[in-house]
């Protein structure tokens, strides 16, 4: 709210304040989508969606922002969550794949981890936050981050090493290790403090803390929508980041950047 | 909140109010129970749960009010989950008939479908409002609400007619297309828009929108509660209306009626 | 938060308020493990747990003192259903037993109830409220609570009976009903009235309605939360217990205790 108010409306937009929301639930519907590549109704939806992320961010500023909290990945959660539950798995126009719960039948998990390919899921896990699951890609976004800044990418390495860590200790199949989707949301979690607080010790403890939290919810949230083939997206990060950001510590308010001012 | 305070209690309760969501509770308790006609019993969950809408209106108030949003529908949907998930379907004192997702088996969805069917399912639509199935007294409510107001009679047509088409793009099971199931959502988000805003081409073209939100919503919805067998009831329409109210750009909060304004 | 603001940081700590989550977190933990006594690997998700629910009280703290509302036990329940979502029944390593829902299967009530049983169950319900389900320790649990204040103790024995009778009308279980599971939800929605109003003939009344209220939605959520294997554990007394502390009548309003002068 208060960021909307000093914003002009053509600043907010040129910044891609309300394209990324889109640009997501577009990426997200076309990797989930089973109809074949270069479906091109998969367009009608992607509009459709694209849209209601706008129509949610409107909707939901005026509530968050009352405690100053940033509308953040709450459509775009929203609006996948939906459509996948809208379509299925057996529908004649758009069918999806079903999502997975990463709580692993006991057999999988007898065979021996691969350390290399584990390794390999921490930097996909990066590349996960944009839905990409191959090591090239994933090292550019990788590289992106480090050029905009050398500490949030450092935060989306140690994040996404976390959560995959927490993804062991849970015994997740080791498909969801390997291709970094046990990593993606610690890895957000982390970045989500690095980029709403100022740097020190303290907050360097609270995004561990952070992608520690979002790394265990993204396996339960996971396990729990799984029942219903649906996947958690990123539901924990948003959630866990907004509680973050919600702290009212003493230690911690004076290192908080005020929505206004973030560097996006 | 700003409206208890204006009206007084007493003008608030004679204006219907505090009866509806009550009277919705009894209405659709009556069509899920599957303990016969005239089935006596039922008046002690009608009580309780009429009791329960009044309890859950006045805590949500204050609420819903901090940003100027009307209590609507939330207690009776809240109620009428609760009671369904409360007895189930083998329940031996409060049986209910299971509700069915609309998500298609492939099946069903090979026969033709029937045009003047469907035609009819729209009317239904409206009447499926009170949970009202059969072509007579959706007429006469329609009817009624024509007298009241003639553009909320043609919103609640459009809404259920654009409802029935966003059901036919998810291809649904036909059943829920001719019964006027998937379109109820869509004629009451519509409305809500009619209700709320004052009339001009820009509102009109919010109410479409909040239309197709509202069936899509609705679909994704009863898909997910369909699968432990309870119906997604008016929940679809209830959050995007509210959503809808909460919309702060500078185009649209001018035609906002407030809320203690608003002719109900 | 007025609170937070009127209580020094330590004399918040001395009275307990930042332990009690933690503490019921563990136990909760302890009674789900299926790994066997003493198995001390359960310290680690305990600690982790414990620590997870400080974080959300201090989020939660904001959102809820804008209402007055107490965080009470938002943290305890959030953190124990996302554990069990977490681990699942077949984890290697936490283990846990599945949550069975209420909802009875026909044959098992054609059994007699047996009433001595059916008594004993609403003062294990009252132990119920710390995972203790035997008759000795629950009786010191209740003299305990009429040490502090005999009215609430009458509040814990009344609520547990009425929440066992509506378990009775629901026809859950019997298990459910003589291990004091029906029991605990409504114990805690009728001490929560007595904590936060003052006694008088229409907070007694608001408390019995409570109780109710609590229970029949308890049984809501144990039947959904069971088909995933979760248990409700105490959101149901939770959330009814919110909403009445939400309750704006002008006859209700003013028997209120401010948050700050509860005594705890």
């Amino acid at each position: 709210m208060s960021r909307r108010k000093r914003l002009g409306k053509g600043e907010e937009i040129s910044t891609g304040l309300h394209g990324f929301n889109g640009m997501l639930v577009a990426l997200l519907m076309g990797v989930f989508s089973s109809a074949g590549d270069w479906y091109w109704w998969l367009l009608l939806p992607v509009c459709l969606g694209g849209a209601a992320t706008t129509f949610l961010s409107s909707s939901l500023a005026p509530v968050l922002g009352h405690w100053d909290l940033p509308v953040s990945v709450f459509p775009f959660n929203t609006v996948i969550v939906l459509y996948l539950a809208c379509t299925g798995t057996s529908n004649p126009y758009f069918p999806n794949y079903p999502a997975q719960p990463p709580g692993a039948p006991a057999s999988t998990n007898l065979t021996q981890l691969h350390v290399p390919q584990l390794l390999q899921g921490v930097v996909l896990g990066v590349g996960q936050i944009f839905a990409c699951g191959t090591l090239g890609p994933s090292l550019l976004i990788l590289g992106s981050v480090f050029l905009f800044s050398p500490i949030l990418a450092v935060y989306a390495l140690l994040g996404s090493g976390i959560s995959t860590m927490a993804g062991l200790s849970m015994s997740v199949q080791h498909t969801f290790l390997y291709s970094g989707l046990s990593g993606f949301n610690g890895a957000l979690g982390c970045m989500a403090v690095g980029v709403f607080y100022i740097f020190s010790w303290r907050t360097h403890l609270l995004s561990i803390a952070n992608a520690l939290l979002s790394a265990y919810t993204d396996i339960a949230l996971s396990n729990l929508l799984g029942v219903v083939g649906l996947p958690a997206s990123s539901w924990a990060a948003t959630l866990t980041g907004t509680l973050v950001l919600l702290l009212t510590g003493k230690n911690l308010k004076e290192y908080r950047i005020p929505l206004e001012k973030v560097t996006s």
